[in-house]
């Protein structure tokens, strides 16, 4: 149990903790995550199925409070899992070798909350996976599984120590690189033609990385109002998987 | 001061505190906004420029720390302002009775980050305005201006007493009401046609409530995988602002 006032979001050993519905029975229901220890309300644990191996304690609302950050909605359950084992980039690119699913590139973008609705959008337009530097970028946590609701089990989720040399791998393996960028002249649809796209996203305010535009095909934005900045990183995500999704 | 410990995101008379440079920014640049005391550092206030009827209040970055909620990232710059006039939905309704701007309709969509999120979007892909119930919609807060970025200054948002009511005024305005659905069978793109449209979204999970869809002209689905249940809230919005703003 956690100390009083102390809220981690993950545990000593460096484990997440995932809560509420969505992702705690999409970790079970994943056959690659070991899940340590699940606490939740007898309410909670009556409409799941839990394998016999994993010890189950039964707590009140208020112990499963003290064990995930404060207002997180845990919705009486809460699961110590290990982070998923790496996947190779290069096993991802020759797994969707015969089909045409897009990639979602995301240079320095930090927000758990952003890079977990960027896995959910990911997983309802069918990516292929996404691919993050293995620094800069957030480990795998519980804010993200709730933001991913569930997608963080089904969508890879590539990690690299050299960006720039991934994108040369992506780019053999048939991927037209498309970096959106606020300055671009092009648009995304037009930039993205019929080709099999991966999108490249920097973070917000900064973008992404010289040598990370560098290494992209193209650059292209999203037509929006000169009123506003950009959009949020998540949604632009969004925009463009669906964009790349519906064209043609 | 706010108490130690205590870092509320209201000042007890129930003004919103901003944080963070877009949203101060933008809040000092709407002549709509009454702007009553502003804490900065002397370094993010050297770049901005306060009318002399503003009080500031010099303040380091740990005092600051203790004005807005933790972890809110306020770039030292926190404003305490007033929440917007309320505008009536006929004067919307009238102010864009000459053009095709969108609108955007919530039904019970509470998340602040979401609804910031959202006013961002909207502001992207110049919707005339958002609506939301005056009841089951948060207050003006620091934390929606700062996913908003500004556009909360940018956007009008009408909060009606009966949405069933307003959707009927709306639809008298000439706009074709689409509700988005992931049981409908209906694509969104095809719903919304060549019309004015008026984009309907629900909370996730429970989804709109049955009036409210029940005062839809069609209810449609974005096209998403049936692997995953829904999309974020705000990126379903920003997909479908961008839907209706390509068209044609």
């Amino acid at each position: 149990m956690a100390r009083r006032g102390h809220r981690p979001s993950q545990t000593p050993a460096g484990r997440p903790r995932f809560w509420g519905r969505h992702a705690v029975t999409a970790a079970l229901a994943n056959p690659e995550r070991v899940v340590r220890k699940i606490w939740a309300t007898r309410e909670a644990l009556g409409a799941l199925s839990i394998p016999s191996t994993i010890p189950v304690v039964f707590a009140d609302v208020a112990d499963l409070a003290r064990l995930v950050p404060s207002d997180a909605p845990h919705q009486g359950l809460v699961a110590e899992v290990d982070p998923l084992e790496d996947i190779w980039l290069g096993d991802l690119l020759q797994q969707g070798a015969d089909d045409k699913r897009p990639l979602v590139i995301l240079d320095g973008v930090t927000d758990p909350h952003n890079v977990g609705a960027i896995l959910r959008s990911a997983a309802a337009f069918d990516a292929l996976g996404i691919i993050t530097p293995d620094r800069n970028a957030p480990p795998e946590s519980g804010t993200i599984a709730r933001a991913a609701s569930g997608a963080l089990e089904l969508v890879p989720w590539i990690r690299v120590v050299n960006l720039a040399r991934a994108l040369e791998e992506i780019a053999e393996a048939g991927f037209w690189r498309v970096g959106l960028d606020g300055e671009a002249t092009q648009s995304f649809a037009q930039a993205i033609g019929q080709q099999r796209v991966a999108i490249v996203l920097g973070a917000e305010g900064e973008g992404m990385r010289q040598n990370t535009a560098a290494h992209c095909d193209e650059l292209a934005r999203l037509p929006i109002s000169p009123q506003i900045e950009s959009l949020n990183v998540s949604n632009a995500a969004a925009i463009a998987l669906y964009a790349a999704a519906v064209r043609g």
